[in-house]
């Protein structure tokens, strides 16, 4: 039995439901025994999560009923409520799939987490290996400002005409302003849930979930009807920096949870990048701290995400270049030249030495460049400088 | 004769004018020398500063009159328009005074300056070389935006309230912002000027000038007369720079001229810092260049500014808190019983085990140090959470 296979394109997922297997063979199977676990303990379990990568899942699950899996009491304490076919119909009945290493559709990127995730809830038409590949985590406050939400759609819609990926927590506030970004541009946006696949959360974002599970995935390593602890969005935060090739900040509050995804994504080595904001503003005091320690490299747009995010060379952000002025290239003496020369009225070159503080021998030259340039206008011996010219 | 002294207090500026010397003994003196070579040549002038640092300002001026300094004909071009004496009683007119090395009141940290200035024309009842030595210059755009002019004058009156003194350069937008904060605080002020001492520009900022020439200082390189060129602002930069500990600049657009005066400092390696902004501010874009390219720290207020200017360990900026909750402290054993805890539902703490996943031998120790705290009510055997004290 194969949970990960996705539904076939244009079947209403769940429609044919497979009739789920007795426990006891789902135990039987690594992909449900790391479901299984997966509901025993909280997300990056120091005694399960180690010993599943030597044992394998089937394995460990034994150890645990078998009271073999250590001595912690926590490991055990959820043994009497595990009912792994359950998990197995919720998964089915939402139009979900699980998804675990060797599986295609894994994530390797998260192997990168010191207690990676056991296995992962997916739903939605994106591959989460393929569409992470290129993905950029944004995330920010709940309480963002109207300056942080137009700057969050904004990098997501970026992000999405760049054809990247937008990573984020479907929280009110920076969250919903990146995915909704993404997906107005016709981009893939994946969300991170800290409770169970087949709840919504925040209750407010139904329609928002169902649009991301259309044009991207939901995720999550809780098993169905996990709710969304407080330490559970430490698990979630960590996912998101894990899976995404590049973390950026947009607002932050000192307080806020998505400083810690900031923190993961600086543990493990992948660029974090923060935005920064009026210094009068609570919801960039965050960011501000992740710059003043270095923590982030301070971004102003897209172009400046994606040179962090891209390997090296991949995608060079323009350099900002200012207003152009027409004195431009000048080199000084021609400057300095032009500079003492009056707009209104008409001087002989060779008095413009001694104000300019230059070699007299050098001023005819000088004038002649700046006339040829059309910053000088000549009336026979003499010049003025021109008038700029109407706007 | 000492064209450095200054009024004595009581005394108007000027009211004693005393007999300004002919030209022929002016020039015998290193001081009126330095302020006739000054007229000479634009500000950091390649042939005559080391000359001067070399022979003494004296035997350079003798060398320029004799036709051996150098072949450099920019350096001979103003001497038919030299006349030390005008330039003495200017001085004297507008009750300014000329500073010159070894003056008590000059400010030794301009020698850092690969070609110092050859004097400087100080108006104003501050001690340059006291006021200077614990100050910061704050510079900026002068198309500044009402966040960057607030910004401003807070941070004028921040180093005002600590007893530092603001650098600036006169101009609209944030030095006209920081002048006005510090002076407001009571504090000191000194104001650079890209032209002559005699002259006010912007026009506008007659007013300004005086009460900074009151509370603080009015300082230029420029001789009287000199008109405010765009290559002095250059010069002008580098001198408020080199005048004070740090520079910080508040709001900068890619073209502002402060952001000559942030590389200067960065090549004193004087601390460079910048405020942040909206990144869809304009007037912005140049700090957050300075930022990206690592040439300005971030900060914040005066305390992070003060950290920046300040010998280590002199002034150490307090850490931002954000939001203190009543769960900050809890381990993760009892901030995971907490958090699984209904807030209207008395339950028995034993079941709150499974839903923690955590040994259930801790929950009792978990509940008291919770009950202790006030995060938890007990009614009997059970539990539930206490509510949030009322606002």
């Amino acid at each position: 039995m194969n949970g990960a296979s996705r539904p076939t394109s244009g079947e209403p997922s769940g429609a044919r439901a497979a009739v789920v297997p007795p426990a006891s063979r789902l135990e039987q199977d690594e992909r449900w025994a790391r479901a299984a676990l997966g509901f025993l303990v909280e997300p990056g379990h120091t005694g399960l999560v180690p010993m599943v990568k030597d044992l394998g899942a089937v394995e460990t699950l034994a150890a645990v009923r078998a009271g073999r899996a250590g001595r912690a009491a926590e490991t055990y304490v959820r043994l009497p409520d595990l009912d792994v076919r359950r998990i197995a119909t919720e998964v089915q009945r939402v139009g979900a799939r699980v998804v675990v290493p060797g599986d295609p559709e894994w994530p390797v990127r998260v192997e990168a987490l010191r207690r990676p995730p056991l296995c992962l809830y997916v739903s939605g038409s994106a591959d989460l290996a393929d569409d992470t590949g290129r993905s950029v985590s944004v995330v920010g406050s709940r309480m963002a400002s109207d300056y942080g939400r137009a700057a969050a759609a904004d990098l997501g819609e970026g992000l999405a005409s760049r054809g990247w990926a937008s990573v984020s927590g479907a929280a009110t506030g920076i969250d919903a302003a990146v995915h909704r970004g993404t997906l107005a541009a016709g981009g893939c946006t994946v969300a991170v849930l800290a409770c169970g696949i087949d709840r919504v959360y925040p209750r407010t974002h139904g329609r928002l979930l169902e649009a991301v599970r259309q044009h991207g995935a939901v995720v999550t390593e809780m098993p169905p009807g996990s709710a969304p602890l407080p330490r559970r969005f430490l698990a979630r935060n960590r996912l998101i920096a894990a899976l995404s090739r590049a973390t950026v900040v947009v607002e932050a509050s000192l307080r806020s949870g998505s400083l810690s995804t900031a923190n993961e994504a600086a543990t493990l080595a992948r660029p974090v990048a923060a935005y920064p904001g009026p210094v009068t503003s609570a919801t960039s005091a965050g960011c501000h701290r992740l710059l003043r320690h270095h923590v982030a490299e301070l971004v102003t747009n897209v172009d400046e995400v994606l040179e962090l995010a891209a390997s090296i060379g991949e995608e060079l952000a323009p350099e900002g270049v200012g207003e152009i002025r027409p004195t431009d290239g000048l080199d000084p003496v021609e400057h300095q030249v032009w500079s003492v020369t009056p707009l209104r009225r008409w001087v002989d070159p060779a008095d413009l030495a001694s104000a300019a503080g230059v070699d007299p021998a050098l001023v005819p030259r000088a004038v002649a460049v700046l006339e040829a340039l059309g910053l000088l206008d000549r009336d026979g011996d003499r010049v003025r400088k021109a008038s700029p010219p109407a706007g």
